[in-house]
């Protein structure tokens, strides 16, 4: 704890940085008001139990690009931020209102991810320190004892099958209070887990075989509006633009009209509002399929004709999600320019904020020196590394300039929590 | 943040660490049954707002001494850890259940205390970050504007006048959801609090004008018991001893039969202990004004003889408590020795653990170089150094050996929760 490295911070392009500085400043001058309306939010709708939000910080506007309900990356934390993490676990857990003192966590598949073993480990030991005794249940189909699975940093994770007693799951005859999933279910809702009577967070039904990126975005938009009121503020400045289509087989060539034509709406729309706070840069949109995540199946789209014009490498790409799941529905998502940068080579930055129940608990930054700002950093193949931020975003400080690193690290985590309230009110329409 | 510096730690002194490494163990090992509990403990009775706990580590015991409702000294924390406190402190708010925006502290009225007018801006300063709008509303009684106090910190506090409207006081139009009470009233209970339909906390009931020491003691002595049961240790390992004497007036001599009676009693029980755990120290009791604060009134005791030799000097001294009020009625507690030293000389270290709500935030030491092991080092006149605490209290590590840095940290924050669940019950007692 003592000894906790400094961590290095990117440093933002300032060419652009009027309109968000306004946004920035109005957002620091306006903390009691803002929280005021943060703690009304979370009385009328419970916030999911963690989330990770993916920000992008254009200068002249700073919003969420996607929502994790099951966030990987836990380790990628600052360390020093471990006890907020703990506080707000136990916070998390009071927020059930069961007695829970046994919790099984549900990971991934992917074992030979070992970053992704890294983030499981983290979490184990985390909630493990806020006082509960923690197993991992796998889903492993032909997993029948314990797996070791031994990790870079010197820690090891052992995967228990997941077994099925009557109503219950249970782990190597610890039967569980809650079970956390950090497995996004994007092949499907497991049978094992349907109509269990313990405690489960997050839902099933929010794993990615069910969710839609279009409807989170439709709830986030509503969100953005309400507090671009409370500020008086433009909500665009802080809102994604976006258009979905429905059936699309990319393979096939079917249902393509639709995305031509919402591409081209949108392009023009963004460049409307780019003509009005005199940005120079050209308008680009993404496309992602709706459900699914690990950035598969994302793709950066200047022109109607980037989409008339897919090859068959594109093509396949843009059909194949995680878990195999081929793409039917597509989002099609304002494209918000990273304006931050790391280092002398101007390598682009992108922050991922992480939040446990209510509370916002760090983040880091995902820094490519292969991507332009126009780009989405999560995508396949991609090496990017992660930069702890230095800073656990709550802790502002009026004496500070808008955009000094206390303040900008707040704005993040005000922006991140809009995000978190939007996927609440996505979850509470489910339940 | 990021350049946290490095906080030095006493070293405790090894020789007689037997049982309280055998305490440590016990508490690492069954980490979640006692997280476990403490939870159950909190669904049952809600924790004060805040606390501080002054514990004392004689190596082979580890026990409370002072349990205190007003805690000031909020500067003395690792700035590192401010964010566990603003999250605290969200947490504080949310659980008094009402929508609560603007808030008043009430401080002490010494303004000339440089040292608690920075414990009063960095709470503010807590508490504002926390996302609410702070004010300090004072009782000094001729104060008709605002009084501006500059800190060597470069920061300053502004007292305002706290005025009674009706059913509610407000400051210079200020009208707050909530009163937080950072003044001990140990003058009074005063009238322009009573019967006010804003919030309060703590309870104005809980000040140092009505509260007794003997009766939060037996409370905790309860307290003690269940832990020590559910960890199957012996409570005397957690638990100072105490008895109380009723009306006592020092400069007539009256009561001190009582007194040197229960002086001898303690010390023989105390013998009796030492003995079976082999303690070679020769025993001592701590005289203290039962109602109380401050040190003040305190006295080291080591037999009958030096209650029945008082001079004019220490009966003055015995007599007169804070704010001028008359000592009559006392608690002898079993002295606990303080085996933690600082440096190269062995200076005597005295662990304060902090906490918001039911969550630990953070300590410090008090550290004296002019005291011995068996005195109080929150004594009248005294000149204490107080070191931040580089661990929060809530990160143990099973990894490492009981009394390992983090470990030893998470020992102090669970018996400084035992003394909060003992004024917890206090509280509780009240209402």
């Amino acid at each position: 704890m003592a000894t906790s490295p400094v961590y290095p911070v990117p440093h933002l392009t300032t060419a652009m940085s009027g309109p968000l500085q306004d946004v920035e400043g109005h957002i620091i001058d306006q903390l009691a008001k803002i929280e005021s309306w943060f703690r009304c939010q979370w009385r009328k709708t419970a916030a999911p139990f963690y989330a990770s939000v993916d920000l992008r910080n254009a200068g002249f506007k700073i919003a969420p690009v996607d929502t994790n309900l099951f966030p990987a990356g836990f380790n990628n934390l600052n360390p020093a931020f471990e006890p907020l993490c703990i506080q707000a676990i136990q916070l998390a857990v009071e927020h059930l209102s069961n007695a829970v003192d046994r919790i099984v966590i549900v990971p991934e598949n992917h074992t030979r991810n070992k970053f992704y073993m890294e983030n499981i480990a983290t979490l184990q030991g985390l909630i493990e320190r806020a006082g509960f005794e923690v197993r991992l249940g796998s889903l492993i189909p032909d997993l029948d004892t314990t797996m070791e699975v031994e990790l870079a940093s010197g820690r090891s994770v052992h995967l228990q099958p997941l077994r099925r007693q009557g109503k219950r799951v249970v782990v190597d005859g610890f039967d569980p209070d809650l079970l956390i999933l950090n497995n996004d279910l994007a092949a499907g809702r497991p049978e094992i887990l349907e109509d269990i009577e313990q405690l489960i967070t997050p839902l099933p039904q929010l794993g990615w075989s069910s969710r839609l990126k279009s409807v989170h975005f439709g709830f986030y938009r509503q969100v953005a509006r309400e507090f671009a009121e409370l500020l008086d503020i433009d909500p665009w400045l802080i809102d994604p633009m976006f258009r979905n289509c429905g059936e699309i087989d990319f393979m096939k060539g079917e249902g393509t009209s639709c995305l031509s034509s919402n591409v081209a709406t949108l392009l023009a729309e963004i460049q409307k509002k780019y003509n009005e706070y005199a940005v120079k840069q050209p308008p680009f949109v993404i496309l992602k399929a709706d459900a699914g995540t690990y950035g598969m199946g994302v793709m950066t789209v200047h022109s109607v004709k980037d989409v008339m014009g897919l090859n068959r490498k594109q093509r396949t790409r843009m059909s194949a999600s995680k878990a195999g799941q081929k793409v039917t529905k597509v989002i099609i998502q304002e494209g918000v320019y990273t304006d931050e940068t790391w280092g002398n080579k101007g390598t682009v930055a992108e922050p991922v904020v992480y939040m446990i129940d209510h509370s916002v608990v760090g983040g880091f930054y995902r820094v490519h020196d292969k991507r332009a700002s126009n780009e989405n950093l999560n995508a396949p193949g991609m090496r990017f590394e992660r930069l702890a931020f230095d800073d656990c975003c709550i802790s502002p400080d009026k004496h500070q300039s808008p955009d000094a690193h206390p303040n900008r690290f707040y704005t993040y985590g005000v922006i991140a929590r809009l995000a978190l309230i939007a996927a609440a009110r996505e979850k509470a329409s489910l339940v």
